[in-house]
C-alpha cells in the first residue's frame, strides 16, 4: 500500500477501507509516514468528509494507538463528560460533585485551556496545593474511595491524537467535523468510562457557530461512542453569551462553589441539573430524568454535593479552607467596574470577545508557554434579557496588569443593549441520545 | 505572516495576495516553511483553484527562485516548445531542425521520461556518443553557431519547482491545473526564449483526458507566458493513439530522421509542419502560416532540415554515421510481429497501453533508477482509420527481454477493430494564441 494512493482516493471522494485507515494511522504513529503526506490527507478529508464507518474505524484506531485507561477495578458505573469548550464553562467543577454525591463515579481526565476558552485543569489549579497530575494508582484509589477525580491526561493515552492534533493546528485542518469528532471521542474512549455525556456548545463563543453544525458534530460523536460500546449522549447548549457570570480561573471556582450551595447563576445551574440528570439516567442510578432531578436537588440542599467537592480537593492535595471560605482567594490588584451608558435590554454579550478580553487580562494563554494569572477575569452583572439603566453595573473586570484601558473599552462593546424587550434564551437547546 | 493563515485563507476559497504567495514560495525554497504546511496548501489549491493573477504571481516567483538562462548573447529570435507528454512524441527531434533550418533559434532544455511517456533526452542519448549535458558556454556557442541545441536542464534553474514537484508527486497534488501550469511555465520562462509554443495533448495517453481540460490548461499557460512578456501560443493535439508509428528511443530517432527526409508518418508530419509554421510566425521569420509552411516544405525537400539535425548531433558529440545510416542502430534480440485475428477498421489504439507496454519491453523507466533499453519499443503498422484484414501486421515489438508473451497479448488488445468504417481523426484540434 502507498500513502499517495490513500491520499488520492480520499481526494477523489472515495471511502477509505479499514485497512487503508489503519495503514495511515499506524504508519503515522510509528513514524513511517511523514507529516507532509498526512497533512495532505487531512486537507482532503476536510474537503471530502468521511462516512460514519470511516470515522468509527479512525476513532477506534486512535483510541488504541497507545495505552487505554483500565477502570475495571473501579466499583460502580463510571460516567464521563466532555464540553467542546466555551467561555465561563466551569461545569465539571459543579456537575462532577453533584453526580458523584448521587452515586455515579466520575473518573475524568481533563485538558488545559488555550485561546478564549478556559481549561478545567487550570481552574482546579487555582486552588492552592491542588495537584492535577497524580499517579494512576492514586487516581484509581481516589475514584474508588470518594467516587470522583479530575486529573490531567497521561502522556501515554492516544498518541495518534496528539500527533494529528499538533499537525492539524498548523495546517488549517482543525475545522473538519470527522477529525474533531474522532479526536474528542478517541480521548473519551481511551479514558475508559462506561457512559459519556457530551456538551456540544454553539454560538459566538463556541467552536461551532450554529446549532446545525453542532448537531451534526454531536450526532457523529454519539454514533462513534455507541458503535464502540459506550452509552453516549449529547446536549446542545448555548454559547452566544458566557456561561454563568464568572470568566477566569479562581472566579469560576468561586462560582462553582456557590452553585454547589444552590446559589449559582440560573443558566449554569440549569445546565448542571439537566446534564446531571442525563448522566444519572445513563448510569442507571435514576429511572428517569424526573427522579434524577430530585436526587440532584437533594444533594445540593443537604450539602453532600458541596462536601463531595471538598473531598475531591482534599484528595488531590488542595487547601480546603479556600472551599469553605472562598473569600480567601486572592483578588486582582485592579478591580474595574464597567457600567452601562445606555438604557434598555441586553440583547447580546459576545462570548468570544469576553473570552478573548479575559485572556488579555491574564486569565488565559495565547500560547502554551504563557503563565496564567489565576485571579484575573471578568464577572458579569447582567445577562442576556436583563433590563439595564444608565450607570448600572454590566460587569467587573479583574487584572494584575497595569495597562487595561483598551481592554475595558472592548469588554463594554461586547454588550449589545437595545430598546426592545429581549427574551431570555434557553441554555439547553437539544438532547441527542 | 503565518503560514497556517495562508493555508486557511486558500482553504476557505479566498484569493491569496502577491505578498502571501511570495511568503510561501520564498519561505519554502529557503527551508523556513516545512513540507507539511506546503502540502496542505497544495491540497487546498487543488480543491479551490487559483485566479489568473495568483497563477501569474506564483509562476513569476518560481521562475526567479534560482538562476534564469541568459540568452541575450544569442543572435536572432529564440523559440522554445514544450509538450505535456505523450506516447511516441519525438516532435522536438524533427521540428527543431526544421525551424532552425528556416532561421529560428531553438535553445531548448528538455527532460527525461518517466512512466508511459518518453523523454527527449533519452531519445537523443540513443545516438551513440551524443551528450545532452554540456556546459552553458558550449550550449550558447552551439546555439549561436548552428541555431539549435537540445540539452538537459541545469540544476540551478527553478529550484522552487523541483521542491514543489517532488512534494506534489507524493501528496496527491499533481492533478491541479494551476500547479501544472505554473510548473511547466516557470521552467519555460527560466529557459529564456522569446517565444514559446506549447503542445498540450489530450486523450487516452495524455495527462489531460479530454479536450476541455486540455484547453483550460493551455489557456492558462498562454496567459502566464504572455503576462510575463513572452509570445506564448498553444496547439491542442490528439493523444488517443500514439503519435506516428514508432514508440521507443532509437526507433523514434529513426522515425524523426525519416520525417526530416519527408518520409514520416502523416500525423507526425502534420504536427511538425503546423507547429513549425506557428513558431516561424511567432519568431516573425514568416509573415503568416502559409508562407511558413512553404519554408518548412522547402527545408525538408532541399535536405537542409536533415543537415541541421546532423549538425546538432555532431555539435553534441554524437556519431553522425548513425544519422546518415539509421540501419546502423542496434536492433533488439527479439522482433515480434503482432497480426490481426479480426478484419475491419482500426477504431482505437490505446496510447496509454502502448506506452506502458513499450516501457515493459525496456523502452522506459518505472522509477528514475531504471536503465533504458534504447532499442526496445513498438512500431505500429496500422493507425486509427486503417482497414485491416485477418493476418495483417498490426505492429512490430522489439525487446531484449526473454519473457514477453504477456506483453504481446496486451499490446494486441490495445487495438480495437470494428466492422464499420472509421474516419481518420485530426492531429491538431485547436490553436490558442
Amino acid at each position: 500500500m502507498r500513502m499517495v494512493d490513500v491520499i488520492t482516493k480520499k481526494r477523489d471522494g472515495h471511502e477509505l477501507s479499514d485497512k487503508e485507515i489503519e495503514f495511515f494511522v499506524k504508519g503515522y504513529v510509528e513514524g513511517k509516514i511523514p507529516d507532509y503526506q498526512v497533512s495532505a490527507l487531512l486537507m482532503a478529508i476536510l474537503f471530502k468528509g468521511m462516512s460514519d464507518r470511516e470515522i468509527v474505524t479512525l476513532t477506534d484506531l486512535m483510541e488504541h494507538s497507545g495505552d487505554v485507561m483500565d477502570l475495571s477495578s473501579v466499583k460502580g458505573v463510571t460516567v464521563d463528560k466532555h464540553s467542546t469548550g466555551g467561555v465561563g464553562d466551569k461545569t465539571t467543577l459543579a456537575l462532577g460533585p453533584m453526580v458523584a454525591a448521587c452515586g455515579a463515579v466520575l473518573a475524568k481526565m481533563s485538558g488545559r485551556g488555550l485561546g478564549h476558552t478556559g481549561g478545567t485543569l487550570d481552574k482546579l489549579e487555582s486552588i492552592p496545593g491542588l495537584n492535577v497530575f497524580v499517579s494512576e494508582e492514586h487516581f484509581l484509589k481516589q475514584v474508588n474511595d470518594i467516587g470522583i477525580a479530575v486529573v490531567g491526561q497521561t502522556g501515554t493515552l492516544v498518541p495518534a491524537d496528539k500527533k494529528l492534533y499538533a499537525l492539524r493546528d498548523v495546517t488549517g485542518t482543525v475545522e473538519s467535523t470527522p477529525l474533531i469528532a474522532s479526536s474528542v471521542m478517541s480521548k473519551k474512549l481511551a479514558s475508559g468510562s462506561h457512559c459519556i455525556l457530551l456538551d456540544v456548545k454553539f454560538g459566538n463563543g463556541a467552536f461551532m457557530k450554529d446549532i446545525e453544525s453542532a448537531k451534526h458534530l454531536a450526532t457523529i460523536m454519539c454514533k462513534i461512542g455507541n458503535a464502540l460500546g459506550r452509552d453516549t449522549r449529547a446536549v446542545l447548549t448555548d454559547m452566544d453569551q458566557p456561561l454563568g457570570f464568572a470568566v477566569g480561573n479562581s472566579l469560576e471556582v468561586k462560582e462553582a462553589i456557590a452553585t454547589l450551595h444552590g446559589k449559582g447563576p440560573k443558566d449554569f445551574t440549569e445546565l448542571c441539573l439537566r446534564s446531571g440528570a442525563i448522566m444519572l439516567e445513563q448510569a442507571k442510578i435514576a429511572k428517569n430524568e424526573e427522579e434524577a432531578l430530585k436526587m440532584l436537588h437533594k444533594v445540593i440542599e443537604d450539602g453532600s454535593a458541596f462536601n463531595k467537592f471538598k473531598e475531591m480537593v482534599k484528595a488531590q492535595g488542595g487547601d480546603v479552607s479556600y472551599i469553605d471560605h472562598p473569600e480567601k482567594f486572592e483578588v486582582s490588584k485592579n478591580v474595574v467596574e464597567i457600567r452601562a451608558s445606555k438604557a434598555g435590554y441586553v440583547k447580546q454579550i459576545e462570548a468570544l470577545r469576553i473570552g478573548e478580553n479575559a485572556m488579555r487580562l491574564g486569565a488565559g494563554r495565547e500560547t502554551f508557554d504563557d503563565v496564567i494569572d489565576m485571579s484575573a477575569g471578568i464577572v458579569l452583572a447582567k445577562k442576556v434579557g436583563d433590563k439595564v439603566n444608565v450607570g448600572d453595573l454590566l460587569c467587573t473586570a479583574y487584572t494584575n496588569k497595569d495597562e487595561y484601558a483598551e481592554v475595558m473599552k472592548d469588554i463594554k462593546e461586547a454588550f449589545v443593549i437595545v430598546d426592545e424587550f429581549v427574551k431570555v434564551p434557553p441554555t439547553v437547546h437539544d438532547y441527542i441520545r
